[in-house]
């Protein structure tokens, strides 16, 4: 019996790995559970799940939340602090981060110090402070597996396998929902038209970054703490059947790739079973049904973002906290429809350039290059740079 | 540096596996070479690579050797005793086995035997005697290593995988140069015909299996005593573009795939260096370019060779050898022009069916009904069933 602490519960993800334990009933055991605003459906989860804790937003959540499922039944906590309790529970064993986010980062750090393994698809804490993440989990001996498609295949097909072997790792993107659009018309694409992902369902926040490949920029950048390999090793392919979910070229020319289902849930499963491998729940990929794979470059051009995203991955220190925080407001100020959608690079861009980088951050110096830029980013579009 | 013996250095294979080593010059020793016929194009890698010892077929092709390459310059054995000498003597570390046919069982065993390990590309030894094989191996805790690229690619997906956590292997093929051929026509192609080969470079048996599917039904069977996977959980995808080497297919869904360019020096550099991998010296493969993959089934009923191989694998014990034994005969009958194309299946069938199988074989039961089956398919064909 395995358990775990489950932060961000209500999301696509969250929902997704407790539909993969549900399948599972005698190998896990859920403890903590939490939401940020949707207490309906964290309530619905509480009585089905029955977990020891949970924690949501504030004070005034937590009020609706006791309303919902009477008083008594669960521990209630709120704020970061809430999360991390959740994350460094005594009697877990493995700590799922599937809050969107800056807010992943701290309950990350918190939960390898405390010695948890992580299974985490926070992009955010990754690229804030992937190599401190990586650092302090190495020196803890934890694991951080991975639960978004495209790092978990990386993660696989690297199993057994040396660092000095990679010559490249390869991200697959389906290429959104813009790949085939003139680059003249992005400017006037709806938040509703970038919501239609073509493949994957995942919530706002990622299919708005999958629509401007600033989401391909930053998996660059999490690729490259993650696994420890520099960003000019590692590829982005567009391959919009979203089959093929990652590869990994090794120095002798052999290529590994990790193919399966387009559904979340075979990553999911993979990392709360780690290190074993139970049967799938899922249908299984049957490649003559699929017919064809196909393949192409990104178009760098169009999607500046992706240049943005590696140029701050080789920069390092605070520029990808800065990039993933402006990115955070300019996403939301599109989805608020203040700015048109080649506008979230504009302001990103901006941002970016006008950061004066430290190397080697601490956490502190993170957090605050994280604030700074988000307060960049709004003064940018106040100020009128609104495309 | 690693002391190797190749035998049949001057086929596709074996030329390939020099190549290959002529990349590494301070990796390699070659310590023994051997030729069936040819030995003009030994007496060049005689002196290229100065081995120690050579075998041919028999004394008189010695002889011609030596008028060659002037006596007392290098050791020279013949027939099957001098292949099993060059297998085994006690300078080497690795065998590579690239003769075609069933020459190659004897010396697989008896390099296994004197603790050597073994790159094979003996699709015949595998197949006649593959249980057998692992069994001396595991035994004797030596490597046999996959030369050719499905089985290889297998390999490679395997390794740091358990044996429990396997649902299938896939191996694909291109399908060959009839894959798009009416059913009807297939009794009136000519050997050149089915020696054009769509995508690999091999030797003319190989070449005529691969029309016939022979050949992939042959790698199932190889593949069931290689990796000790049972012939129901293998099987056969046509991906005619030979860019996925094969796959593997775990109980959760996950795929793991090799990808290559379609060399065979990707498989030999693999089996050369292992446990190392070393940079290639070939152009990569750019999925970008290739940019379509394709997949579909296999047609069962205009290839019945597959099925016939499954049903063999199935039978187990003397079954794959004679089924083996009688291909060879046919496809060279049908390289002489003395049967069809279609009737190689044919002959193979009657064999088949009109076999007594010896469960657990020793080899020399194997053996015997190897001869068996080779006559029986003269004999077949004698009689007059020649389509």
């Amino acid at each position: 019996m395995k358990n775990i602490s489950i932060l961000g519960s209500t999301g696509s993800l969250g929902s997704n790995t407790l539909r993969v334990i549900e399948s599972f009933p005698r190998r896990f055991n859920v403890v903590g559970l939490s939401a940020y605003k949707n207490v309906k459906l964290l309530a619905g989860q509480i009585k089905r799940f029955k977990p020891a804790c949970v924690a949501v937003k504030d004070e005034a959540k937590a009020q609706e939340l006791l309303k919902l499922i009477g008083p008594g039944r669960v521990k209630v906590y709120t704020g970061q602090d809430g999360l991390v309790k959740l994350a460094t529970l005594n009697e877990i064993d493995l700590v799922i981060i599937a809050v969107v986010g800056s807010a992943g980062l701290l309950p990350t750090l918190e939960a390898i110090e405390a010695g948890k393994n992580v299974g985490t698809a926070n992009k955010e804490s990754l690229i804030m402070a992937g190599k401190l993440i990586a650092q302090r989990a190495k020196k803890k001996k934890v694991l951080i597996l991975p639960l978004d498609s495209e790092h978990n295949a990386i993660f696989q097909c690297l199993q057994g396998r040396e660092k000095k072997e990679i010559k490249r790792l390869i991200l697959t993107g389906s290429g959104g929902p813009f790949k085939d659009k003139k680059k003249e018309t992005l400017s006037s694409v709806t938040p509703e038209e970038a919501l239609r992902h073509p493949r994957w369902k995942m919530g706002q926040k990622v299919t708005i970054d999958s629509a401007s490949l600033m989401n391909k920029g930053l998996e660059v950048i999490e690729a490259s703490c993650l696994f420890d390999v520099p960003p000019e090793k590692i590829d982005v392919l567009i391959h919009p059947e979203a089959v093929i979910h990652s590869l990994v070229e090794f120095i002798d020319g052999t290529i590994l790739a990790l193919l399966g289902v387009t559904d979340m849930r075979l990553a999911i499963q993979f990392v709360l079973t780690y290190p074993e491998r139970l049967n799938s729940t899922l249908p299984f990929l049957e490649l003559d049904r699929v017919k064809t794979l196909t393949f192409e470059r990104p178009d760098y051009e169009k999607f500046p973002a992706l240049k943005l995203c590696y140029k701050a991955a080789k920069s390092g220190g605070t520029a990808p906290a800065v990039l993933n925080g402006a990115n955070e407001e300019a996403v939301d100020l599109f989805l608020r429809k203040e700015i048109k959608f080649t506008g979230i690079v504009q302001v990103v861009k901006r941002v970016v350039n006008a950061h004066k980088r430290i190397d080697n951050p601490r956490i502190k110096d993170i957090l605050k290059a994280d604030k700074w830029a988000r307060e960049k980013a709004i003064k940018n579009y106040e100020l009128g740079i609104k495309d």
